[in-house]
Order: structure tokens, then C-alpha cells, then sequence
């Protein structure tokens, strides 16, 4: 597959398994994995994971806007850049939010998420 | 300095030279530097600049809101994530965008922008 492709695929995974079981994204994670989630940050995938777990809700529902890509350069790593909307279970109102994963290679052929940045934007 | 002193000095000098003298922006990308203006892509210092130099506008001002740094994880680089609004000279009218800078350090002890990523943020 073409890394357009791969970023595609690779955000629509993300973002359907945060909407169907959040604690499965430790599986997208590894311990030097960080996360800046507007002003915290973390590190490793099992704090990632307790962050995106803790958030205060329970169903949610992401519409994905735009999806960049980019090599990153080094050791076949991408950047992908995605613009969201994100919507909880019986509310009308959206939240809308920039987020960039730079992603690297798995010896296996797959990749994990070396580099999250997640911001909303506000109106 | 620490990197994300070096980072937000980065985003700064970036906004004022565009604001100020756009053609100078060449200064920070190279010939393999991308740039991802919205739907469009380009390649190379000089294909770069002269989009950013064809923008239908003279004057502007950039008002950033947030920076975010993370190491990219290879050869020094930098991934910067930054929230800024933007403004026409004589309007009212802010628009906001999101903008991806994924910096790599020359030989001579700075930083060139390996990857751009320019995306508005609809209201």
C-alpha cells in the first residue's frame, strides 16, 4: 500500500476503535510513545492509554474532515495531520480538533505512534 | 537552548518574516523541504516560497496561539504543532489555522523545515 493509503487507513482504525473501546489503543502505542493532549503530556503507552480512558464520557462519534500525509524522513516514518469533528453519544453539538501522529514503523510491518499532538480548535 | 525554547523562537521568526518579507522565508527550507498548502502540494525552497509569495495578499499579521514541541525522534528533529491566527491589513476578520512544521537541524547548528503542513480551521 502507498503511504497515503496507509495514513488513511491507519487514522480510520484510530479513530473507530477510540469510538468502540478506548483501551484498545495501548496496542498503538510503545513506551517511548508521547502524548501532548492540549497542555499535558505523557509518555509511554499505558499513561497514554489512562489519559484517553479517563476522558469523561463514554460514547463518542468522530467524523474525519482532512487527512495530510507526509514522509517524515528518517526510518520510513510518517506524519499524517488530521482535521476532526468529534460528537458525544445524544448531544448535538460537535467539537472540532487538529491532531498529528507521527508514525513509525513496526518491525512487523505495521506501525505505532511515536508522536500524538491533539488540540481542539475552538470556534 | 532547550528545544522548546528553540521551537517557539522558530514559530516566531517564521511569522514575522512572513509578515514582514515573505520571499524571505526560502532561507528555511531546502530542496527536499514539503509543503502541504491546504489541497495543494509542492516540493523544493523555491516552488515553496513562491506559493507563499503568491498569496492574493500584501500585508498581514500572525497572532500565534499555541506551540507544541515534540523531539520527531531521528537526527535532531523537532515536530512543531502550532494554533495561530491570522489577519489582513485593514480587516477585522481573523482567520485560524493549524500549521505542522517538522524542523531538522542544518550543519551549522540551526533548522531548516523538512515538512510544512498549512490547513484553516473552519469555524
Amino acid at each position: 500500500m502507498d503511504p497515503d493509503t496507509v495514513s488513511k487507513a491507519f487514522v480510520e482504525h484510530f479513530y473507530s476503535t477510540f469510538d468502540t473501546s478506548r483501551a484498545n489503543l495501548g496496542t498503538l502505542y510503545q513506551d517511548a510513545s508521547m502524548l501532548a493532549f492540549e497542555d499535558q503530556k505523557f509518555q509511554g503507552a499505558q499513561n497514554i492509554v489512562a489519559k484517553l480512558a479517563s476522558l469523561p464520557f463514554e460514547q463518542c462519534k468522530h467524523n474525519i474532515n482532512t487527512v495530510d500525509f507526509q514522509p517524515s524522513g528518517l526510518a520510513g516514518g510518517m506524519l499524517v495531520f488530521v482535521k476532526c469533528n468529534f460528537q458525544l453519544a445524544g448531544k448535538q453539538h460537535t467539537l472540532k480538533f487538529s491532531q498529528i501522529f507521527h508514525l513509525m514503523p513496526t518491525p512487523h510491518g505495521s506501525f505505532y505512534v511515536f508522536s500524538d499532538i491533539f488540540r481542539l480548535n475552538y470556534a
